[in-house]
Parts: C-alpha cells; structure tokens; sequence
C-alpha cells in the first residue's frame, strides 16, 4: 500500500522532508513556472516522473484539487510519544507536544500543524478513535507541515497525558470558558497543550486530566473560536514566552 | 431573492442577529435538545417553521452538511466603508477594520471573519473581485458571525486604503517576509489590516498603499501560516495593545 500526497506545495514539502517519494504523477499540458520548478527538484533527488491524464489524477484524488501533481509515497509512518520527547531533547529544548482531542475538520487539523510546525513543536498526538485521521487531505491543508511533524496516535489520551505529566509535562487544556486568561498563565517549560474539538470541546475525562485550563478570550457575540485559530494564537504566546527562540542551528548560524 | 443559511449555528445565530429570518426548514425526524432549543428561539420571535423532506434539504444546499436545518432570509445587505467607521465612532472606540485582499477559500474567510468579530472589530473590507463572496457556506464557516460584522465590497481596494489613511486609519499590511514582527509593531490607534491570499500574500499595488507591514515569525521548514490563522494571531495582538478592552455595555455591567 502506498499513499498518495497531491498538490504543489504539498507534494515539494514531501520532497523536502524525509518522507520517501516513489514516484510523480503529473498531468498532460503545458508547464508553468511553478511547474516547472517542481519537476527540477524531483530530477535532482531522483525521483522518476510519469505523465499522465488530468482525469487520472481526478480520479486518483476523488475529485480534489489536485492542481496537476500527484506524489506517490511510502505509506505514513506514525511515530511514538518517546520519539516526540526525544526530538525536544535531541534540539535541548522543553518539549512542546500539541494533543488534539477529537478534531474532526480537516481543515481545522491540518492548519494547526502547520502552526505546530511553524512555531517549532516536537510532536502532535492524536486518538487513535473518533477524530480526523492524517489522510492526504490533510497533507493539503497542512501544507505539507505534517511531513516535517512526528505524529503518535494513542489508544487512551488521558493515559498518555498522565504518562508525560509524570515526565514533568504540564498539560494545558484550551477551554473557551476557563478562568485563566492564556497570557497571564506560565506558558514556559515543557508544554503539551490539548486543543478541543470544533463543538465540543475538550471531552470531560480528557479535561480534569490537564493541569490547568486557559481561555483565549471574546468580546462579540458568538460563542467560541475556530478551533484552529484559537489553538494557534496560544502556540504563538507559547512561543513567545520562550523569547522567540529560534532552533540552534539557525542560532549558531545567525552568530557566525 | 432570498439567502439560505444551513447549519444549526449559524441559523440560531441569524435569529439572534439583526438579519430577518423568513422562514425555517426543518427536517423531518426525531429532534434532539439542539433543535428543540433552536424551534423555541423560533416560536419567541416569530418566525415561521416548515417541516420538510431531508432530501429536500440536501438539494438547497447542494449536499452541504445542513444539520436538519436551513433559514430562509432576506438577502444580504452589504454596508458601507462609512457604516463601518460609523460603528467604530459609535461605541467610542479607534476603528479595527479587516481588509480581505482577495481570500478565496471560504473556510480562511469565515474563520477570519470569526476572530475578527471576538475581538470586536467593526468591520470587514473585501474587493468585489477575485475573491470568496459572502455565499451562505461562509455563514458555516463563520459560525454566524459574518451575521455580526457590516462588510463592505469595494471595487478599488488600493482607493479605499488611501481614503482610510485620509481619515487617520494606519493601513498595516501582513507579510511573511516583513522584517517588523508583528508583537514589536505600536498597533493601537485606528487600523487597517490588510491580509492577502492563501497563495500569494498581498497583491503588490495593495503592498505599497500600506503604511507599514508586519510578519508573524516561524522557526520550522514550512514557508506561510495559514492566511486565517496568520490574521487571528495579529488581531489578537492588537485586542492585546489595546488592553482586552471590552465592549462598553460590557464593562458598565460589570462594574455596576
């Protein structure tokens, strides 16, 4: 079994990242810059090109937008939540995990990894039951991000946030209703933050597992924030209380 | 012509609004406490409930997930540039208006027009061209807030920013490659903020009418934010320089 990544900025992320690409689909016509681009970096990392029908490519896609391209790939590999630690002591860095309970919007799951991503966590979890797998289309709506993000499913979110509450990660719950308003809490130090489903929230059990609630907070008139949204506004103020620090490569790099 | 509004949330959020609800259709079955709520918000104000086929249903909305529900309504008025400024003047409060430069995905647009309405700006700007309309699936997506908000359509994006200056409202532009982040940025007084597309970023001419451009930073391999996310997390921070001030009514409630 293979996977299927579409999309241009997807399928260059894929060849970016370590995810191994067999192969390139890409449709009959002429080729753009962009396109063109794309197929310069599969010949330099020598990935075989096929030509083929856009209609192919529909059907392949069921339909999606696949904007001419398609990346044949090894099938995902999910990671464990040690490998996540590991990368957080691998850069010397606390660990930031996003837990996501039960996000089923494809949309909503693959721009918060691509926050993830952006402001440097180690790793999402996510349940193995009753939420948005990592399917190609969140290959999409991540922009490729998931690529560069291990991801662990587990069976039992609350046993997984009281194995890493006993290895000193503070669980922090996003609640549209908690008292704490997220930029007055100590957002430094090892971080998983658990961010809600779009209706529901964070489940109840799930809930009185976390250390501490916070609350992004409104003034208007409806009830709540899109998930995404409000899980990415307290990455950034997580990240800002960490001063902004930039990975130490790029630190090194900024220095000499 | 009448507007169809679906979803169980942005219907209750219509009746809730100022925006004249016709009629509802329901579909026909068994109805759980939410619709159960939703008919009695129904029956206080007055509007008219027909039970009918959810076939029925699945053809007004072209197979989009409608929850059983949909409201008939007047169709949408758009306001003016000066309804907005009107609506900052009244509340007495600098104006925060959002400027949509050509934002085509209609999940971007509505989670946008979602935070803009937490945070309590006054308004929308989007060009009448190349970009999402106000169509009902960003009622969904907005989860009603767009019912909130007065949007204004103008043919000229680039006049309308230089009107705005004319009126002492700082134009800021957001860019991912802007060298001032967006947190070191004076973002109180009246603002503008200009958010492009999802692929492209601002258009060039919009670019140079802003006053100053911000970048919200990243630190992984991924090049963009999500365009809504990227949005959300600046209109936070400028709710934050303005002290999480509240709504007037609000903080006279309060301290009464």
């Amino acid at each position: 079994m293979a996977d299927y990544i579409w999309g241009r900025y997807p399928v260059l992320e894929a060849m970016r990242s370590r995810r191994r690409v067999h192969r390139l689909l890409v449709a009959q016509g002429p080729r753009d810059e962009g396109m063109t681009q794309l197929l310069d970096q599969a010949r330099r990392i020598g990935v075989p090109v096929e030509t083929t029908s856009r209609r192919h490519l529909d059907d392949l896609t069921k339909g999606a937008n696949h904007q001419g391209v398609l990346a044949v790939t090894a099938p995902r590999q999910y990671a464990e939540v040690d490998d996540i630690l590991a990368r957080a002591q691998e850069r010397s860095e606390d660990p930031l995990i996003i837990v996501l309970d039960t996000i089923q919007d494809v949309h909503n799951l693959g721009a918060l990894i691509r926050t993830a991503e952006a402001v440097g966590a180690h790793g999402i979890i996510i349940p193995e039951h009753r939420a948005a797998g990592l399917t190609p289309a969140v290959d999409k709506t991540s922009a490729g991000a998931v690529e560069f993000l291990p991801v662990a499913r587990v069976t039992n979110l609350t046993r997984t946030l009281d194995e890493l509450k006993k290895k000193g990660v503070w669980c922090i719950g996003l609640e549209g209703t908690a008292e704490t308003r997220f930029d007055t809490a100590n957002l430094t130090g090892p971080i998983a933050l658990v961010v809600g489903s779009e209706e529901k929230g964070i489940a109840r059990l799930v809930r009185e597992h976390c250390d501490l609630l916070v609350s992004v907070p409104m003034r208007g008139h409806i009830a709540s924030l899109n998930a995404a949204v409000a899980g990415s506004v307290v990455l950034y103020e997580i990240w800002r209380q960490r001063g902004w620090a930039m990975p130490a490569e790029a630190a090194e790099a900024a220095q000499s």
